[in-house]
């Protein structure tokens, strides 16, 4: 992570002001509130700004006049009761907005959530920054041969050298290029002041797709869940998972109380299907059942197995 | 307006409640935080939180690891830059929540801008006031027979006490009606200890579509401007618009560079076609232009002669 | 159902009119295209227009040059498969339009939808037919002492008649009021040409909320079937779900294989909470496992045992 | 662009399978159903299938059970009455459906259109061809010096053709390494049996932000024109523009009368603010007026008269 001491200035004065306010505050989340959270070698996640906490949530259910949470303990359980039930438009009342880093192929899989409101540091009107994504060397997967999707063992030795090397000189090679297009140093001063300088908007084009770039982001409480529970699953990519984990951090700081829930009914349960439920009851009434009784294919059987912690004998 | 004293303990312990906050404020709004605003005879707006203000508008727009701001009169540059090239994202960062009581004929209307969080008080589960819109006699239009939509005259004397006479029986006795089959009276106990009571989900469809009903309701502040240049207009009507010239207010306070790019950009502009642009091109050119010229309506022609304040001699 | 003569002549002439198409064709769903499925006492469901079947799921899925289906029972394998893993942008590919005529509460239960595009009949401009809802007396349901939102039993004998003869005489009233204000007959003639009449927009505040209302509305089968599992449920309201049921039936004919699929992973299956699923491997492993074993409340135990179809012995 | 033979045979089955429907057909776009318009060097937009035309937009205003037109003039001037008073639900009634290919930084830019439905061919799953997009000689602008967003002159001579060979020379390299580290030919052979290769996920991120990929994208009418409206505009970066003026083809195809409203009162129309309608409302009294008058800025006084269409003198 590159923050420059300029940008940690920034943030620094930002922290610094506290002013009143009549909203609810969440003591937690304003603790890291501006502090960047580092995600892969130069990306970050900060909460930039946040609307209501878990007694919003109950607030909102209850169409209330006053705050609307009574004890704790009946907070948890209508939030639990919610999450359950799915009732999703109370989780909506509550809005946070994050200013994130990541390289443009991560910046790709992200925007297909289309329920957030982004703003991107445009390179149609500015220059992006010297700085691109290469993998640490334990994260370089080899491509399965059964599962398109995962990875396996990792290249080794002189294997991943060579592709490390590729990776850092290919995108150095054409971001150089691009500041020579563009016929302008760091600064923005011309390299050569008798050349004209193709458009940025054109000159981008010659980066690689492991260049950062970085946006606002922002999103409610419902669609974050959403979000967090495809991205920090096992068949995510690991470079999206690493900013999903960053940012479950600040949803158990923000709403402690949804945060629970959410892991007690989103990411620790499982669905199972019409063929799955009915293998289990067989089983618990002592049945020998086969994927055959119920109609499962050997994969989804395979699943069903893993995730009923039964082992395939 | 009716608010119940236990509401109003309600509402003053939310405003006398101040914490401090790392997040930007807006002043203005915080003074009339909670505080409901009167709209119509029983219905209110009310705004319940919010997140940022003009300047992380310009903080967006600029991806900024700060607060963004520079001078007010460069913010106020950018923002109006925005507004008139309608780069809406960075209007999109800021949020709202409001608490609004209004009719259900309202409420319907209002619904229909899908771009907002939406939880209504529920007459599945709970029971409805009795409280109902009735019309100030000012406001009992006379359908037009040329313009299907507007209001043009008044009722008057008889006529008028007669609507007023009907709306208001007839919504009492259907609440009434409503109660009794519900077996149930304003404390909750049994009318007839003897009876069932059919469900609340059945028995309100026998009330009128002038109860009240309440909802928070949170929104982007695109959307909410949006939603507002529709509703403030002089084509929506009288009863949704008091709502919209409520919430102006709000928005003033709010973001008041926004509010004067909004009112110059959005409210107080218009939009001329291919053809009265046309038109005016060649007014200006000093030439005499008639309808046919350009190929405009009757309807359009007159639209266009008010816009432009030249009347149809 | 009441379709006027008129009425059945535009939905048979337009049934009539075949034309030739390049797109992909669902015979099964072309069979009943335009037809109204009946749903409650007064409405009904027609099928106007849709975009896609099963193939175009799999076409989008594999981005593909052609129609994109190989053998059937591949595409069904991809289709469970997308289904299975929560792919969803695939079925996103499809759309279909409907014309429903539904009671105005069902009316405000549907809108919460807000994924999917509406054009309602305009009570500003028109005027609404004289058709309200009542129930069939099996579904006067007693409102339950203990779930505050179920039917349990049901009114019988003059309980029931007495609320079937409320409801009736007051929507009647309300809205032979309405005609009154309106100043309209049936055929749009003033009723007494001597007197004004009250705006639509007005009026049409003292109808009850059990008078019927249309609209065309359009979702993608992804939003549909989301929409469905919601409103086929249990939980759902029995008024709403008559149209879950009927709609349903158009789904399978629209994309069998889409609803097989949906049937067995969404419909027929359960998700069991982290709780929930440890307490089923527990009990898969032999042991005794009380609900103070993983922690969950009597109520979510007894809903885990009903789910696994285990008795609470 | 490039269609392989056997993607040409795919497109021609497709198109050459005609069948019956009762669905409401558009000829003029059923003509060019399936077949790739270019767009770009190797790009092209192709229609895939679509849903209703200017008679569903007439059917769905009037909430009709037949098709809903009357006569075309009387259809005529509706569908111009909603385009004029933005009524935008009719419109939302009718949907398409293309398959695009397009330079993945155009791809991002599109993206930025939350209100469509999207699949993008998977570079996670799969392998991208050798294919990216480099500018002709006459559209590599200068960057203005003035105008951060526009181009203004072209490069030449030298200074294009060194443009040109970094574009092709970088993108052609960071592809062969690509597959270099993939360990796959272009017919998915291993180039080096002893080596393992780096998974799909990863390697793309070597490639250049010019590279092709290509998706299923569906919107509905209303949507589209906003989407046009936007990118047919002179702002817009030519790359995308290309694509915009590609589609307004197929738009006049689908639904001739709406894009006749479209460009009289979207595309060919102007909005003047409440400043600029006061200036032109004085200069037709005949007042000479300055910018200093009504409060405008130097650019936005320049930006009206041209609007306006007088010179500045």
């Amino acid at each position: 992570m590159q923050i420059s001491p300029e940008q940690q200035t920034e943030i620094d004065e930002a922290r610094a002001a506290e002013t009143s306010t009549r909203r609810v505050v969440a003591p937690e989340l304003e603790e890291i509130l501006y502090q960047p959270i580092p995600a892969l070698d130069h990306g970050f996640v900060r909460v930039i700004d946040y609307m209501g906490d878990d007694s919003a949530i109950v607030q909102a259910a209850r169409v209330s006049y006053g705050r609307g949470t009574k004890k704790v303990s009946e907070d948890r359980g209508l939030i639990r009761y919610l999450m359950r039930h799915r009732h999703t438009t109370p989780f909506e009342m509550c809005e946070i907005k994050y200013h994130i880093k990541l390289p443009i192929f991560v910046a790709r899989q992200w925007i297909r959530h289309r329920t957030a409101n982004v703003n991107e540091y445009s390179a149609r009107y500015s220059i992006l920054d010297k700085e691109f994504y290469v993998p640490a060397p334990e994260h370089l997967g080899v491509q399965s041969q059964v599962n398109r999707q995962g990875r396996g063992d990792v290249l080794e030795g002189e294997e991943a050298d060579k592709v490390l090397g590729i990776l850092k000189a290919d995108a150095e090679r054409c971001y150089d290029h691009y500041q020579e297009m563009l016929n302008e140093d760091d600064q923005g001063q011309p390299l050569d002041p008798e050349r004209s300088g193709l458009t940025r908007e054109l000159a981008r084009m010659n980066l690689t797709l492991n260049v950062y770039t970085q946006w606002y982001w922002k999103i409610d409480l419902h669609n974050l869940m959403h979000f967090l529970s495809l991205r920090v699953d096992d068949h995510a990519q690991y470079e999206i998972r690493a900013y999903g984990v960053a940012m479950l951090e600040s949803l158990k700081r923000w709403v402690p109380l949804t945060y629970e829930a959410f892991d007690d009914y989103r990411v620790g349960g499982a669905f199972l299907s019409r063929q799955g439920l009915e293998a289990v009851k067989r089983m618990l009434d002592g049945q020998d059942v086969t994927k055959e009784d119920v109609g499962l294919s050997a994969r989804e059987w395979r699943e069903l197995l893993a995730t009923i912690g039964q082992a395939d004998g």
